[in-house]
């Protein structure tokens, strides 16, 4: 899989790209990640990619020259399945998006920033908007680094033990059930006997049962769906 | 505000506080943020924060026996409203959420990584957890930055345009309406005629319209709250 960033602030982007499993997935070749400036794409000595807005109002939008040439050099390149533009007013991002978007070859992510991008980049270019909650950020340099985080750990040999996303929360409407590790008893807290007993059909039993309450409890919608 | 993040991997989040405007909030001290490293407050020669699963099953557990030594040795400088564990099971994040936080004087986030922490520290030292939406991550480190984005930029003093914060999607249930800048026609297509206008009372009903007509379509969810 090939993911072409595109944004004001790459340096923004450099750690989360920089470690742990990120790290690990390019380093072993199973994903490319390309930051893409758009400062690069653009005329004139201030290097300018945003404006004001027409019809007045705070905040600035993004130009849609420089997106445009930075996205017609990426499609002359090569083909691409997705054009993401991440924006909060975008489908919101659940873990079978996710899924789906992991399936993919090549992706360009566009990051908003300021008031977002002009409405026609939005018209000509994007194939799917992505929002990752109902919550502003800064911009979305964020988003496009929690996109990648969720989708790259899906592709096959990225986690060292391929069972472990497959007992995550939302992979099956279910939350993970309790978790517990050594010691057996810290300051009086003792873990569920259960747990300790080796009899693993019964943990098995109990853990469903454990993620079955926890989602009635907190989150009764994911077994709606 | 304070804010103290518990991580095992503190390099993942060096870059979202190096740049925009997370960096000039920080710079202009309205908010301090502190990285802990959980390897620092283990003991043993393996720097050791994690452990296999009572139980057995795939992914590793974050033992407790650190994350109390952070805790309390914070706690005992001085008082937290909250401790806030991020978790893919927790509270989903929104705006009304971020702004309460935004409120708070000292708070600790916690990341959660690998299969998350032991439950006795949920049950022990949790006060509130948070879920930035409804997929896995490879750790708690990115969400810790997009609730730290989300929370700061509400902040007095970060947005240079005060305004700013308050026309954006979500402050009123309403997604934000279609912006554009210049030029007033590229390749053909032109920016609405409306925004050109002048007519800025007109330019405002355009606008709450058009904002109505796209949370209708996009979020009709958000029009019911």
């Amino acid at each position: 899989m090939r993911i072409d960033i595109i944004t004001v602030l790459p340096e923004l982007l450099k750690s989360p790209f920089e470690a742990s499993i990120l790290k690990r997935a390019i380093e072993k070749d199973l994903v490319e990640v390309h930051l893409h400036n758009l400062r690069d794409y653009t005329t004139g000595n201030y290097k300018q990619v945003d404006d004001y807005q027409f019809g007045g109002g705070a905040g600035m939008v993004m130009m849609i020259e420089p997106i445009d040439k930075c996205i017609s050099q990426l499609k002359s390149e090569r083909e691409y399945d997705e054009v993401i533009y991440m924006t909060p007013d975008g489908k919101t991002l659940n873990q079978g998006m996710a899924n789906e978007i992991s399936m993919k070859k090549n992706i360009i992510v566009l990051c908003g920033h300021y008031k977002g991008v002009d409405q026609r980049v939005r018209d000509m270019f994007v194939t799917r908007e992505i929002s990752i909650g109902d919550y502003v950020l800064s911009g979305g340099e964020l988003a496009a680094a929690i996109l990648c985080d969720a989708v790259i750990r899906l592709l096959p040999g990225v986690l060292n033990d391929e069972t472990s996303a497959l007992t995550d929360t939302f992979q099956d409407n279910l939350l993970a059930p309790p978790v517990y590790t050594r010691p057996a008893e810290y300051k009086g807290m003792e873990v569920p006997k259960i747990l300790l007993s080796g009899n693993f059909p019964k943990i098995e039993k109990w853990r469903e049962q454990q993620a079955l309450e926890r989602t009635q409890e907190r989150r009764p919608d994911l077994l709606e769906k």
